[in-house]
């Protein structure tokens, strides 16, 4: 079968769910357009002579039985819902990668040792829902009731709701599966580090950590104009010295850890006024634990010694804290040699920068994941695109990667 | 007659106009709160014995003649209207010190050489119609119009309708006034200079100039988590360079330079996204022309470096650009020997931060300003206030200076 052929088929079938006329995808959580892309997704799978079936909230399996370990499950896919105006890679890319190698592998190889299994994932992003990673949650027993019972979109509609005219409801039974031996997720990286170094395949090794913050600092609002700069308490200028100083701390850190001011807010934000008060955003991120927490170390005690030294308040709001995910050794060893296979040394071992069902997947099973390039790093966006060549690429390291892992012995 | 007592039952008097239940007054151009006021005022004028008139659009005069040279006036004055949720000093007590001081030197001294004319201009804030120094322009012939004709206030009343529904109408004649020879505007300081030296008296040698800027950088928004610190064009991080490299060499250039950056929107302004383009605002001020001009070239020359050495484009809007205004050598001389009469050493020679009438003023007639201290510099504000010992001073002082100019050959 032609790898290339194969997938673009099934990625134009697939894009036409939730599909916009300008190009790219709105396919939200338990939609129209999410369910008819399970519903065919469904179908598909039975084509393709893959046991499909769907767990209680709409995750979907399709499964190619082993022959000599059948309780042995090699899962790989990703999650089917997009963000609203999203691209036809994030997500959808990770379940298609997976069907294609599932489907050449089978035709070329037949029947493997350990079941293998495509996963449709039935919702990370939560772009609709103020929820996230509901599929991969629920496939481990994580998510509760209480979590979402109360929840709304934003027409109102309640989770619950949306959920059982979907035909899917609560999880039933409380049993969490202990087949997986592997899970395997393919992805587009979502950032452009493996285009400006001109790589074809990621090999993620972990997942960052991240830390955010909101800070607020009061300092004392004057008139632009009577108001020398002996007597000001300027919170423009404080919050200008802690982004200046820290941007510079972090580029002397070095790679992998990034730090963002993404949002501010000074008060009362107009032209003729001393900013009395500012509010800002921190978003800090590392694979080290220990580098994360020494530089939100850094970062705090920078803010208190700025808002001192200008006799300004400050009010350090840390939250949230979620821990760098490390992929399987393993996995990630026999990712490498695959790319290494297909690609000579145009890999690169990394970690992810963003948040994937792969890291809810890797506190319970062996887990790893492969990236694509993502066209001048653009995603969550319609104009989001990777070379079909290395989308052929990624799907041929997948294969590789899942003849390991479910052929052999 | 008593100089605190004459003034506090005029302030009550007038500060009812308009006065809010919490403090302040709120009493825009032509509502009824002004009219009033200007109505109450020409009653006064005219008990006191002044002859009260108006002019075309509302701005009225309260005259004693002179004796010896009837036709050379000394006017002394400021602004009725106030700002939403004003203070009963900005504007008010220029006119009201005024009316004291020529009282009482009309008790004291009798009929003056040279004619005493107090002055309640119609407007100065801009704070009902998008339109500044109404009264003062009209004094000079300076107001077109073209540029209110077709204004309207936040409710969509036309400019023109307010002015004639309260009695007023546009400028009948070109003829502008050749009897000024001097004008001396009181005023609170609205900032924290004359608080912070423990100063009574401010002797205004000038009004700073001042340029505005709003300042567009466009680089390029990215994935917070997936895109390395050196990878990234991250306009908050070339905005803060300029605050902090220019905020530095404001400082070391001195007082009164005063720089500020009040305004600031980045886009997407979301926390974790690296932002891609910002809009700010730059308001500089100085009371030296050449020096101003010297900085706001050091300030256009930052951003263009910040922004080529971040790969970024730029637009630099100059949308102010108002010259520093001198006030009158002798007669700055003159108030700053009354000041030494009446508080010794506690007054201080210093530019206006904020733009007065007297700028205008300043361009056609000898003219000078006395500033007294505002509590905490604030203004603009219900909690705007002027220790009462501090407003008598300001009224003796002005009295000792309408004496020099009107009373001695």
């Amino acid at each position: 079968m032609d790898i290339q052929l194969t997938f673009e088929a099934l990625d134009k079938k697939f894009t036409s769910f939730g599909g916009l006329k300008q190009g790219g995808i709105t396919r939200l959580l338990y939609s129209q357009e999410w369910n008819d892309a399970v519903r065919e997704l469904e179908k598909t799978f039975k084509e393709e002579g893959l046991e499909a079936s769907f767990d209680d909230i709409g995750n979907l399996s399709g499964r190619l039985v082993g022959s000599t370990y059948p309780e042995e499950t090699i899962l790989t896919g990703s999650h089917i819902d997009t963000v609203v105006e999203g691209g036809h890679l994030d997500g959808q890319f990770g379940i298609l990668s997976a069907l294609v190698a599932v489907k050449y592998l089978k035709e070329k190889y037949g029947q493997p040792l350990r079941s293998l299994e495509v996963l449709s994932l039935a919702e990370e992003e939560g772009s609709r829902f103020p929820y996230v990673f509901w599929g991969s949650k629920n496939f481990f027993n994580l998510a509760k009731k209480s979590d979402v019972d109360t929840i709304e979109d934003a027409k109102g509609i309640k989770f619950e709701d949306a959920m059982r005219q979907s035909g899917f409801d609560y999880r039933k039974t409380e049993d969490v599966r202990n087949d997986i031996k592997a899970f395997v997720e393919v992805h587009i990286e979502q950032g452009k580090v493996l285009e400006s170094e001109n790589k074809t395949i990621g090999v993620v090794n972990g997942i960052v950590g991240q830390k955010r913050y909101t800070i607020n600092l009061k300092g004392e609002a004057n008139h632009a104009g009577t108001t020398p700069m002996s007597l000001r308490r300027d919170t423009v200028v404080a919050y200008s010295e802690i982004v200046t100083d820290l941007t510079k701390r972090a580029r002397e850190i070095g790679e992998p850890l990034v730090l963002t001011f993404g949002h501010v807010v000074p008060v009362p934000n107009t032209v003729n006024v001393v900013p009395g008060e500012i509010t800002f955003s921190i978003d800090c991120r590392h694979i080290d634990q220990q580098l994360l927490n020494d530089f939100a170390t850094e970062i705090e005690d920078k803010i208190k010694l700025v808002a001192e030294a200008n006799d300004m308040t400050y009010d350090i709001h840390l939250w949230m804290d979620e821990a760098p995910t490390l992929m399987d050794k393993e996995i990630v060893q026999t990712i490498e040699q695959a790319a290494k296979n297909n690609v000579g040394d145009r890999y690169k071992v990394m970690p992810s920068g963003a948040g994937h069902d792969a890291q809810i997947f890797a506190e319970y099973v062996p887990t790893a994941m492969v990236f694509v390039p993502s066209i001048g790093g653009i995603s969550h966006n319609i104009n989001e695109e990777t070379k079909i060549e290395d989308l052929v690429k990624g799907i041929e390291v997948l294969s590789d990667v899942l003849y390991e892992l479910a052929y052999k012995e």
